[in-house]
């Protein structure tokens, strides 16, 4: 069965109850699902799935600090994560605020280790956003987006 | 005196209004305005400006092609821009829809022209965003930069 | 049997090595390919294919106006395009030529459009790159996108 | 007398020998300049300059994990940077290996700052780029970039 791993981090919480929205949607899907805290966890852990969402707040446009550090140790795994699924999402203090640039760092991270990213055409179009908590949409757009790319990557393992 | 130039594309109206804002903005400032529909003016009229500000609706995260195609054109006056002060606005149809990589894209193409571009720590930080018609919060970021640009090309020039 | 598509736009002629060469690499591949300029298609052409790849050389650090001007008539299909295989290639004039960003916004473009999109560990990371005309190493990262873009629109299709 | 920062992380070396042509370059110009490793200062000292130039090695098409906790330690001083001058310039390992992606990365950040980003129309348009150990092409460009932005912030101050 297909696994997708949630990783997120989070200070104000408002980045982690995305985070478990997405888990809820995976859910709902095909494929399996654990949702750890980003700063608990060991890049190696990332080889254990065939899909990987990340969340981060948004600090200065792009994915807190300790998501770049997850990423830069990742190293270690390059070229074993090929093909697998991937996607993300943020929650940001301000209307513009650099959101959607955190989402495209995390992705184009995704791109470099050779994961194949998904878009959406009905939702926020890199991954879902929040400005401040996370409302009834962003929270549904998570979900959406859990059960996506479980389905996703139950098909494609 | 200083000289801002406002440029849009627009086809439901709600960048018209935004660069209207814009424009109001820079009368504010120390620097004079000027408000052209993009597809009315040809890219000569860039070398007479200290200030650019380019406003486009998102249209598949990036600017609508009126805008790329008067961008393409502009390289008749390459190198003729260094320094020239820009900003870009836009507004989108739905939340996360692709609004900040639009401005970003423009403010890419002014990077290459060797322009300088200016960023805002208080508002939408790449540049003012509107989710369909621009709402009061919106219309005011826009005529800040508008006055923060025209005051940044009156001191530069 | 699954399809790929390869779409570009040329000048110089160097896109268009680029896309010749990304052909090739699909006919290695389980997918079957069609070449196709893209001023001589319509976005309906789009919905056959279960993997898109598109090369533009590099105007003002993005697609060069008529690439982009084919993507907002792909509107018509928007929704229609979901989970389709994506990517592109770039040609720049000079190193550090804005070939990256070229390549990051058509990705982004799919992204809107729903589509997955494919980063490579070991070649050009968003997609192959070429400073002029394209050399033997971006002949080669193209046919290699060619031949891994087709193997998993067929895997996937 | 205006001063520029010139700020880097490196771990090979050629990040390092790009920064210091960086500073020979603002040596050649109307302004001040200090070089730092940017694992030895603290983001207080932004505040004493009104140029300030980025270099950080390619890590997964951003900065360096330290790179990105200096500018989130940054936001202690968030709206004391408004309009200084910014650059940034990166090295990487590939060609096409997410050095443009790096170097917009970290102009983003300053944008969100409220800086002015300056950009260039005849050398690497964001900032010099360095595949491997760079060469004379790209330590000429860092001196240019050097002096180009010491020059703008000696007529900005």
């Amino acid at each position: 069965m297909a696994k997708v791993l949630v990783l997120y981090y989070s200070r104000t919480g408002n980045t982690e109850k995305m985070a478990e929205a997405v888990k809820e949607g995976v859910e709902n899907s095909e494929a399996e699902v654990d949702l750890k805290n980003i700063e608990k966890v060991e890049p190696a852990i990332l080889t254990d799935y065939e899909g990987i969402i990340i969340g981060s707040p948004t600090y200065y446009g792009l994915s807190a600090a300790p998501v770049k550090e997850f990423l830069d140790k990742s190293i270690k795994f390059h070229g074993k994560l090929t093909n697998k699924i991937g996607s993300a999402f943020s929650s940001c203090a301000t209307v513009g605020g650099g959101v959607e640039s955190t989402i495209l760092s995390i992705l184009e991270a995704m791109l470099v280790h050779g994961m194949v990213v998904k878009g959406y055409s009905d939702i926020g179009h890199y991954g879902p956003i929040s400005v401040g908590e996370p409302d009834e949409r962003a929270l549904k757009e998570c979900q959406d987006i859990g059960e996506r790319v479980g389905n996703l990557a139950a098909r494609f393992s």
